[in-house]
């Protein structure tokens, strides 16, 4: 294992285990004062996996050998949701960094370990939006890039597009582009016309997609696009190698056309998340002609850092 | 069994067999001369169900014994397709009823028994819409109210609404709305979140719904909107009996709106179906203010019967 030399032995110290714990997975990252990850593991259990009353021992197996048994512990993600740990309430935004301190929910290990769990967000428009996890990624983004402004979007089975301004998030909302993408892809006419084993990225048919589910419309014309998913292929104008990625394509484009529509065109969107939706979520933004980045790994860790040293934990 | 004694007896004898054959269902009406419906049956093998080289017998069995076998038999939907008996060439719109009429395709059964299919439309925009049947359906009510113009709609899997302009299909599209919504509800986190027994319709949740999928946005909005049904539950602002008949009010209510977005405010929609579909698109039409009528029942078997008059069969 390589070291960075200019690195002080003191600052690479474990300070904090910051556990990301959603709903199927639980992945944690030990850090030291300056951010190095000192460790990693990602193969815990996701809340689901967790018995009735099981969470300080999966928490205990999980984290055991890691570090001094002092190290404290932040918890982010669905586990504090009325299915995970301890039911953390949401806070309302517009809400910065020290809301969340705030309201941190504290958990008694039974060993004076400190842990506590960062709550979630909501959002109230005509309907109430949410999120739990995203909001400690993004703070993570910020403490790392010193920005206080901007609109991020986080790829995932629910989307989520957060504005920040002046430090804090402003607002948001979620898009269930991956889950409608898995339903129409699984359960429905479509999965006939695509083929089933795994396919080279079609790009060009994704950029198709991307075209046309941005195109001007009302929220109803997705219901009515997504049909030339069936009917191109059944014209030869789609293989069944590209389906699939067409209709990737086609949803992606739509939310990143709905999320940036009232976005300033030169806004810059920064991109969070680390796998192949990535790059989807930028090839949809180029072709859109939005200027984009994608955050540096780790922004779950690095944003339970700068929670936990605002609450003074080191 | 009451009889109309005005009518003749001859004008009650059997002139015609329309088979309305689809993906998964059968049905035939054998008509008289003056529309009246004189047999039904609906126990037919959908196309899918038929095995290959199987459908002069499956006809033969579906309507043995009905009439004279000289009486003429004119199928309609998706037995023309690919997948179906012969694939019969889509009609490009604008289309009248000659030219179905010049466009049917005749079955040989071997016995000179007058038989065809009648082909489906096509439509081009930017991408090909296609239809089988519901044209069949539309020229049936023209047929039977005498009018020249006007929007339709034909609830279900895959809802189609056409715009009918000097006696022919000028245009047309169709919305997956059905189908989405069986996917979503049965297929991701939504599922979780809505009673599975049956419940008594939910009016005013769909309302909600529809109002919220009919309201201004892009075609991505759909996919943010959709995400209420689950946060709407979680903050107990929407029982487990409502959930489902929000999601089908969301969905039908963006249909409804982005259908009748070019559409004149004052024109009067017909809806056709008689199934429990019809009554909600007539509750999302209302609730978005748009005049509506319900279709006079047994639009296909009048079809076939205009189509069969005028290609001079009887």
């Amino acid at each position: 294992v390589s070291t960075v030399s200019t690195v002080s032995p003191e600052s690479r110290a474990p300070r904090l285990i910051a556990v990301d714990w959603g709903t199927t997975s639980c992945r944690l990252a030990l850090l030291a004062d300056d951010g190095t990850i000192i460790g990693r593991r990602d193969d815990g259990p996701g809340i689901l996996a967790v018995p009735p009353g099981g969470f300080p021992a999966a928490l205990d197996r999980f984290v055991h050998g890691l570090a001094a048994v002092d190290t404290p512990i932040l918890l982010s993600g669905m586990v504090g949701s009325r299915q995970g740990w301890i039911e953390a309430p949401y806070v309302p935004c517009p809400a910065g960094l020290q809301a969340l301190v705030d309201r941190l929910v504290p958990l008694d290990l039974g060993n004076g370990r400190r842990c506590a769990v960062v709550p979630g967000l909501s959002v109230e428009t005509t309907w109430p939006d949410v999120m739990r996890g995203e909001e400690t990624q993004v703070f993570g983004v910020l403490a790392r890039s010193g920005a206080g402004a901007g609109q991020f979007v986080l790829p995932g089975t629910h989307a989520k597009w957060l504005s920040v301004r002046d430090g804090r998030i402003a607002d948001f909302a979620s898009y269930m582009t991956g889950e409608v993408y898995a339903a129409l892809r699984g359960h429905t006419i479509l999965a006939r016309l695509m083929a089933v084993e795994a396919q080279p990225f079609a790009a060009s048919a994704f950029a198709r997609g991307v075209a046309l589910g941005a195109a001007a419309g009302g929220p109803g014309a997705l219901l009515n696009r997504v049909f030339s998913a069936r009917t191109l292929a059944l014209f030869d104008r789609l293989t069944p190698g590209e389906g699939a990625d067409y209709l990737s394509g086609l949803l992606i484009g739509a939310e990143v056309a709905a999320a940036t529509a009232e976005t300033s065109a030169a806004a810059v969107v920064t991109i969070v998340g680390s796998d192949a939706l990535t790059q989807r979520y930028a090839a949809a933004l180029a072709g859109l002609g939005r200027a984009h980045i994608v955050a540096a790994p780790d922004a779950a860790a690095h944003g339970a850092l700068a929670i936990a040293r605002a609450a003074g934990w080191l």
